[in-house]
């Protein structure tokens, strides 16, 4: 047995613990400072002896001896002045001084000491640290935010403040509370009594005309309804579907004798009202569904049939239980011709709340989440409905059946009807980027107080202080105020626009934002899921909700697919016709600008500039945003017209190239939400809000370039080394953000009901 | 008002459609027509006037009018021979001899037709295909496999096909209906009904020794676990906590009075237990976690106590409801010295199922999924338990206090503990993955049977057989093939080692695959949510229910970010030991192999290949994999140095570099997943079988490629041509593998019942 109150044995018992510590040496390791023991004629023969008896791997000390030898090494430190980063040499001659005679080592016993440590080529500091480190109390976390919270969220709020406020208030009233303990059937009654107390409010009527209770604002409800989806997405659902989809379609499909009869009571919800387009095998492909309304000259009545089972309506709000009315999407055949698709007023229930004669309705039952909404399915056997049901503004059917239409093109009408979907659009994309601002503000709250591991002698380090951590969630900040600022310019131009104002030049940009928002959303949850942990799994911290709400907003109001493809689409026609129209100046100014940009761009000092101050350089984050999107547009359309050039079928050529198609309308979508952030940060005046948005602005675009390396390596855009600089700039950008996270996310205003009881609120009590 | 029964005017019909179709010509190409149409002197003057007023954008046809040109064109075409691939102008001719006085239009007057429709430079059949076009029906679905399904079945299947037969046998028995209409406290009881059913089968207790009631054999006992996880996934996870962490718990860390007085009524389940190591502030930290377990010489007892609020069990399966006696982990102190992590048995219930006295039981009430799993919180205080409760496998304490283990490093005694949990690592990874084979077995039949849009003149298409929708389904197909075999191999190397072997080996790959699995399985989930469109977002097509459930896969067991820098420090570990070790023999391979690699694989001629062949090459997958591992190892471990060399404190440094440590990591884990997929591979018999999962490994490897090809490109290991044959590669094998893929997924033998009422099954129904 070894004996630690002699300063010989002290001085090596840092070598012991080595030895003997899992995963630091190996046993000809332990074998070599057998070996350099045995040559220290300092110390007595037979201590030396005793001590190399325990560093044969053949006689392992006992737990016992093991924990002894550690506490008088802890115990000796204490006494000493060393600190936990010394030596273990340092440890062993500083340990030697005390308890037993304490006489002090001599400097040649000191360097052989150090000798034995060096060749054995380990970082000592580390195993000291690992022995001595003691964890103190972590202090409460502080946001430092260079700018004011209330400004920033005056900003983000915009034009319509005071109604966000408003709404608010509105929202922490106790009739708001959440009700989880409800199952499905309540739950949907309590979502229906939530929309009746905001139609009391006027916000149901918001965007019709003030003859029908409201100002013909339509910023004003995309407001309201993004301000709302702060709380239960159920009861957004429902008041989208009510106010916006049954009522936006009366109000803009409609002419006034149709607002004179059903608008008023849309808007304060006396009338429960569906919109009833998409069918179980139809979604996607509206214009091929299959419901039929004949016009009868003999009783100048429309006949609404569901001609098979699987042309039903499908996923109708509303339907399942509350709806009295459905806007019914239909082929419209007269005279026995089909004329398309449009839309009919058809009652489905009457008052007492069963459904009429004829009509067929379903519970959609469960979903996987929204369960508040009460959606069902419809199917109609030959219900009749006067004349004047059809909704007329775009197309009208004489009494004698004539029909006729201010648009003579079907596709031209179809297209003008569909557009009518894009307030629902723009709506549902920002209703999904409010449930990711919940998402990130329960996230970061928790990242910042959240603690687990640390170096050995400082206290745990708050979650959001990890590489890892901030890469999980500062990027998603960042694209999260990028598209804040983009779908609030596009809502303002879009409320901007007449009732009969072309809406062609919005429509891509609202697929395309529509698209991105919501898949952003989706990852950004999942990310927030995972980043709180187990906690984020628990019912009450909102999460799970938000996710399981939110993950079919990529499919409703337009998959996100099939828009994204669209957009796409769209860019190609205006592209080809670029090309078709053979006016030379055209031409010569097209193709100016694209050799214009390709000379800029790949000069090769540029594409191997490295320093931050370029890669945050709008020069530099503008210009790549604008090269990918017209380098993948002419790339594409070179790919079709090869396909085509060989005689491909051209719904095939286009089937060959959606992987193309869909990184087109991604890199478009993310040359826009750039652009609009830069104009909007451009006009904010306060300079402290200013600089915290261009830093977010700079990781946004930084982190989408990162996302895309292999896209800019491939075309030469960027080089290896500027590739390197690229990934290091996000994770510098990172860095600066990291202080202001938590005020970046109170500046979203989120009230505190809203999150209900989340762990970010518990654990900032238990910071505090 | 136009004559359409005259010859002329049905000539030009074609253009006018064209002109006024919306988005296919613009007014100024209008223009251009009228003007060719008035230089037509084959055309009467006053028919001239007529056709070029319904040219003039002022005037507009009515939509009656532009209708009966769109009907004469189509009913004319039925009356000829064209079909819906001729031009405009052959589709004028042609319908001009029909109707009317029907005289043929002369050569003269076609070529000028021609002429006319060339100068407009439009795709004229396109146009001539979207107005004749109709759909037909479609046909049924096929499926083409080259092999035999049942015979791939037994292959996956492998050595315990017949202990998996029978778990999907029993799981078609009527007891193990879903039975989504209970509420939690039902569902609970349910889940608790069917683990006693699976305990009756003889399931719970496979592991342990045959004395109680097993046959000692882990891999019958993980493959049953991952059997069972095609069903309810609270079942697994409530299996996994009983019969594998309690149970096992008793078995690995216990001894014999342990094994004599718990093991059999664990596998019975007549004894509920918990598993209760994480604690609220203490999850992936568990060697800081805070409850204490002081040893009272005096009663030779242990005292278990929650030493404040913050440091209670969470999270723990079984301790709400059902738990009796629970596996507490504590920091052992005798004799007033800290020994660190050790487990005890702690009774929690009586009989009768109330908590004992000084135990404190909280519900943690509804979880986003699970919840048929009864998770608790447990706070002890000063908990008197007798000294056999120490689960004394690896540490004993004497009745004195004496306390004493076989291992004397504190660390390795910890770790060695820790190991237990690596069963659970497998078992987690591999119902994950069952998860995910749900996913792919629903998305895949309803993308073969689900259609919408399509060419103009034939049927709808599957969705499966767009370009974005395979590409969405089959490299994650292909990726679940490749994880089910390296498992697989994993479990049977686990399973091979006794009791005592060491499991250093196995645990990184464990930890590698668990999350590299985990997180495959939340991605895989939500593109078969959205890959089924509003279908996948029912509650009956148990995506949503499978998401929930799997979503905290990638956090217990292991937070897989956790894991993923365990992986990677174990790997450095191995490095700086490779470099420290100072033998030149050792050396002098190591850096030999790094230059061979090098020179190998930065061979000009190969980075520029781009041949299929090539791309699909083993030599090329593999070659690209052990690089990549290789290269970012050297990287980060030079990074690190770099930081060290700096004076960075170690903990700052690892943090500094922990996005390169996660990159490292995911890239040994696809080293590692190819490299037990191509040896599965080679061991496989029947040359069909071979051949499809050998497109399925070039597709898993091509696509991994593909999604980290920034790397590649930047590292300089393809070249941009390559990369972009890469991503061709991708689709080819894609298109390759698509007719196949519904009997890829029909090969995992999921139950019929297990996948519940699935849109599936309906549309198969709909399709036969």
């Amino acid at each position: 047995m070894l004996d630690t109150s002699s300063p010989q044995v002290r001085a090596v018992l840092p070598l012991l613990y080595v030895a003997w510590a899992d995963g630091v040496l190996t046993p000809s390791e332990a074998e070599t400072i057998r070996t350099q023991i045995r040559a220290q004629d300092w110390i007595d023969t037979s201590t030396r002896e005793a001590i190399c008896n325990h560093l044969d791997p053949q006689t392992p000390p006992t737990a016992t001896q093991y924990f002894r030898w550690v506490r008088a090494l802890k115990e000796g430190a204490k006494e000493t002045s060393v600190t936990t980063r010394c030596s273990l040499a340092e440890l062993g001659a500083a340990v030697a001084t005390v308890g037993g005679d304490g006489a002090a080592l001599s400097d040649a016993s000191r360097r052989a000491l150090a000798d034995i440590e060096a060749a054995l080529g380990i970082d000592g500091e580390e195993l000291v640290g690992d022995l001595l480190g003691e964890r103190p109390e972590p202090t409460p976390p502080t946001s430092e935010a260079p700018f004011e919270v209330s400004t920033l969220t005056e900003v983000l709020d915009g034009e319509h403040a005071d109604l966000r406020d408003h709404i608010r208030t509105l929202l922490q009233d106790p009739v708001f509370r959440y009700r989880p303990e409800l199952d499905t059937a309540a739950y949907r009654e309590q979502v229906l009594r939530w929309c009746e107390h905001l139609a009391e409010q006027g916000l149901g009527a918001l965007a019709y005309p003030e003859d029908y209770g409201g100002d013909g604002d339509m910023g004003r409800f995309i407001a309201t309804f993004e301000t709302l989806a702060y709380h239960d997405l159920s009861m957004v659902v429902k008041f989208g579907v009510q106010f916006g989809l049954f009522g936006g379609s009366i109000h803009r499909l409609g002419t006034e004798r149709h607002h004179e009869k059903y608008l008023e009571s849309a808007g304060t919800l006396e009338l429960p009202g569906c919109f009833a387009m998409t069918e179980r095998n139809h979604g996607s492909n509206v214009r091929e569904l299959e419901t039929t309304a004949r016009y009868d000259p003999a009783t100048e009545e429309f006949v609404i049939n569901t001609p098979h089972d699987g042309a039903h309506k499908e996923w109708i709000g509303n339907a399942a239980v509350h709806g009295r009315v459905a806007t019914v999407f239909a082929q419209l055949h007269t005279d026995g011709e089909d004329h398309g698709v449009h839309a009919f007023v058809v009652p489905i229930r009457t008052e007492d709340g069963t459904p009429r004669p004829r009509v067929r309705i379903e519970d959609c039952g469960e979903k996987m989440g929204l369960n508040g909404v009460d959606n069902g399915r419809l199917w109609f056997d030959q219900v009749r409905i006067p004349r004047e049901n059809l909704l007329d503004r775009y197309a009208s059917v004489a009494p004698d059946g004539t029909y006729d239409s201010p648009i003579p093109s079907p596709g031209k009408r179809f297209f003008t009807m569909l557009s009518t979907l894009i307030g629902g659009r723009i709506s549902v994309a920002r209703a999904g980027l409010s449930a990711a601002k919940s998402g990130l503000t329960i996230a970061v709250r928790y990242g910042n107080r959240r603690r687990q591991f640390g170096p050995k002698d400082e206290p745990e380090v708050p979650l959001l202080d990890y590489r890892t951590h901030k890469r999980r969630l500062l990027p998603k900040l960042a694209t999260t105020y990028a598209l804040h600022f983009a779908l609030d310019d596009l809502t303002r131009r879009f409320a901007a626009k007449g009732r009969d104002a072309s809406l062609d030049a919005i429509e891509a940009e609202a697929n395309a934002l529509k698209a991105y928002a919501t898949w952003h959303t989706t990852d950004t949850l999942q990310e927030a899921r995972e980043a709180c942990g187990g906690q984020g799994y628990r019912a009450d911290t909102r999460i799970g909700r938000l996710k399981a709400d939110t993950d079919v907003f990529t499919t409703f109001e337009g998959d996100n697919t099939v828009l994204m493809l669209q957009v796409a689409k769209g860019l190609l026609s205006d592209f080809r016709r670029e090309f078709r129209d053979m006016n030379l100046l055209g031409m010569a100014r097209f193709v100016a600008t694209e050799m214009a940009t390709q000379v800029a761009e790949l000069n090769p000092v540029v594409t191997r500039k490295t320093d931050a101050d370029h890669l945050r350089s709008l020069d530099f984050q503008q210009g790549a945003f604008r090269y990918r999107a017209e380098q993948m547009l002419q790339n594409v359309g070179q790919r079709l017209k090869r396909r085509i050039d060989d005689d491909m079928d051209p719904f095939e050529a286009f089937v060959d190239v959606q992987d193309h198609l869909v990184d087109l309308a991604h890199a478009e979508a993310e040359r826009v939400i750039l652009d609009r952030f830069v104009a909007a940060i451009e006009a904010i005046d306060d300079p402290t809000i200013r600089e915290s948005l261009t830093a977010l602005r700079q990781l946004f675009a930084l982190a989408r370039v990162e996302a895309d390396l292999d896209w800019f390596l491939e075309a030469g855009y960027v080089t290896s080394a500027k590739a390197k600089a690229v990934r290091g700039g996000v994770n510098a950008l990172c860095d600066e953000l990291r202080p202001q996270a938590e005020a970046l996310v109170d500046a979203f205003g989120i009230p505190d009901a809203c999150l209900a009881a989340p762990i970010a609120t518990q654990d900032r009590v238990e910071a505090a």
